[in-house]
């Protein structure tokens, strides 16, 4: 099969050049959702379509599809991620996958081939989430997650609209989100992790991602003087907090239950050096690709709860958040997988930590993604780093993998 | 033998009165030391010195003694504790041992019996240190632990002198702090702590004072994403740190090595839920009465960082405070308990946890110290409380065992 070749020094320029809109001069760049930045990057992108040859369409939550080939009517074969940023963000993160799609778009029109079924790359509406709440919003309004009126109606901390914000920056557009609902979509997006390289692995093919559950928990025991209080007289909240923080971390490193468990928050009250804590309170994040596990987890967590309590201490559990788990389509990660194989590119199997847009689209059509490496781990910072021949890989085994689809009978 | 006969209602009522000095609105009371609220307190104890025949004497540093009896160059039988406080403080701590040691006085010039030895009651200066630092100071000038000079030089934060603060009170005294070294003391105290009244007894015999050795750890591993980061993967400086606090709290829960181990602060960097913490700050506070544990302690703390090391941890440690145990005199304690049994009272041999003025005076001449209950083991704290059937108690078990030893032949 021919497939349209990738021309990697255009990806590469093209990462850079979006990369300086927002750059800050202590390193790294910030392009929250529908500031004069995300303008800036958008008007960037469809200029890229337009030279592509793309058809450009916005719909009415600002998610930008350039689509190319096919008729309008038939559901095409979608791509795309995000070009919104955290604060003080790397340059790869979400603006990867919509880059690789422009290059796909242009490859095939420099091929001259010419796809069965329109292929579709689309831009989506505050991935991060961080200037407007929730995040992956222009990907839940397509799924349905939540209705459009709502997305719309969603403000910034200083009371000004998505809807507002939207049309100040030219990008409230005519069409329904759910007008391009696809026969497939894939996403590439680097890892956010360390394990492809610490594998040696060039490809990650994304068969899951993982749902969470996050938990607030405070231990009430006695405060006490630390000279005078015997060990087996006291009731030290602290001890029995980090006691049952390991001990769930623990099960996550011997028995994968869940997953991965994480305390990253800790206080002591008083917090004194010569007084035995009487307060502690520390939150756990359980995440899980098997939602199953983190039922496990939650019910582990609070049959612990039951022992403190059973010995005299007060605890107080409190849910912070929980999301479901995703499992990719089983067809299209073959696909993946067969197309890097094909190329001679080494990958495996790999779940996501991290929440994408693929995760939303999931729930309207058959998706899955790649990851390729990132650097020592570093995401959502200014280190943020991939090497080039990865990323030039990644873009070709996405091209190969949409075009596979676009000129498939089905 | 005939005692002098304390009269509880009196002691009762002046610990009450000189309660009253500082007492602040919302329960509980301040009097630090050199204040005017000192100085009132001062006023107060003189006042009963002379209305119980007592002469009065002041030192150098402030330190206030009522001698009664024997000749002025016999060295003294000596009781005694301070009356300055902590901030917000209960009203027995030190206040009850001075008053008891009024108490002794008046029932002696009540009684008609005259002793063969001076018997001395000293007030020492700025204990609890909150206000100058060192605390102790009155006792360790005695002790020569710190030189005059330079005693009377230390500074409030706002550059008050204690010696301008003494003169200021009218509490610079003319005689040498060391003139009154006395053949044996005995300190009456709350004992601050919850032993005494878990184990229903009525007075604790103080054998020894414990020592003790302040610990700041902060170990550096490697922040990451919470999500997307194997466990195995993981450098979690967190779980590093808990998992150290809590095996140290267990070898003096299971083997009292040392006898106390206290992680009273704790902090994670960066401290947020979704992101394993790169960075674990904590404190460890070892307490024993026996050196050799302390030093044991210290080595096995250098050898889990050691260990810590190895796996790649960057571990800083750093020493806060240090202070070696006191052994109080055998003989006095078993006086002390003699007495005790004498008049059919429970108690026990205990370790003192929290430092008192006897530890420095023990260096210059046989000391002990007698403890009461403290009400669920709560010091410095407006809840501080004792029954006063066991404040009158300790009192007489104080006037028997110091009348003993004022009239006995050395």
């Amino acid at each position: 099969m021919n497939f349209p070749q990738v021309n990697g020094h255009r990806l590469l320029r093209r990462i850079q050049e979006l990369g300086q809109i927002g750059c800050l001069p202590g390193g790294g760049g910030t392009r929250l959702a529908l500031t004069d930045e995300d303008k800036q990057g958008r008007d960037l992108i469809v200029g890229w379509f337009a030279e592509a040859g793309a058809s450009v369409y916005v719909d009415k939550i600002g998610n930008i599809y350039g689509v190319l080939g096919g008729s309008v009517d038939t559901p095409p074969i979608m791509t795309g991620s995000h070009i919104d940023t955290v604060s003080r963000a790397g340059f790869l993160d979400g603006c990867y996958g919509v880059i690789a799609g422009v290059e796909l778009l242009q490859a095939i029109g420099e091929s001259g081939l010419t796809p069965d079924k329109p292929i579709a790359v689309t831009v989506f509406s505050n991935e991060e989430g961080v200037r407007f709440s929730p995040d992956l919003l222009g990907s839940r309004v397509i799924a349905k997650d939540i209705a459009l009126d709502e997305a719309l109606a969603v403000e910034t901390r200083d009371g000004k609209s998505f809807q507002s914000e939207l049309q100040r920056i030219g990008y409230a557009g005519e069409i329904e989100p759910w007008k391009f609902i696809p026969e497939s979509f894939l996403e590439l997006h680097i890892e956010q992790g360390p394990v492809l390289e610490a594998t040696e692995t060039q490809v990650g093919v994304v068969e899951a991602l993982q749902g969470h559950s996050w938990w607030q928990v405070e231990i009430v025991g006695c405060a006490n003087h630390a000279g005078t209080t015997p060990m087996h007289l006291r009731k030290d909240a602290g001890v029995a907090a980090m006691q049952l923080a390991c001990r769930l971390q623990e099960y996550s490193a011997l028995d994968h239950l869940p997953n991965v468990t994480t305390v990253g928050t800790f206080a002591l009250e008083p917090n004194a050096v010569n007084v035995v804590p009487g307060k502690a309170k520390f939150t756990i994040d359980f995440r899980d690709s098997d939602d199953g596990q983190l039922r496990k987890a939650d019910a582990l967590l609070q049959s612990e709860v039951m022992k403190l309590q059973e010995q005299g201490f007060e605890v107080k559990l409190q849910t912070l958040s929980k999301a479901m788990s995703v499992k990719f389509d089983e067809g299209l990660c073959s696909l993946l997988q067969g197309v890097t194989e094909s190329i001679g590119a080494s990958n495996r199997r790999i779940v996501s930590g991290a929440s994408h847009d693929a995760q939303m689209i999931s729930r309207a059509c058959p998706s899955a993604m790649l990851f390729v490496q990132s650097s020592k781990g570093i995401s959502h910072n200014p280190k943020e780093n991939t090497p080039d021949d990865d990323l030039v890989l990644g873009a070709q085994i996405l091209a190969n993998a949409m075009w596979t689809l676009a000129t498939s009978k089905s």
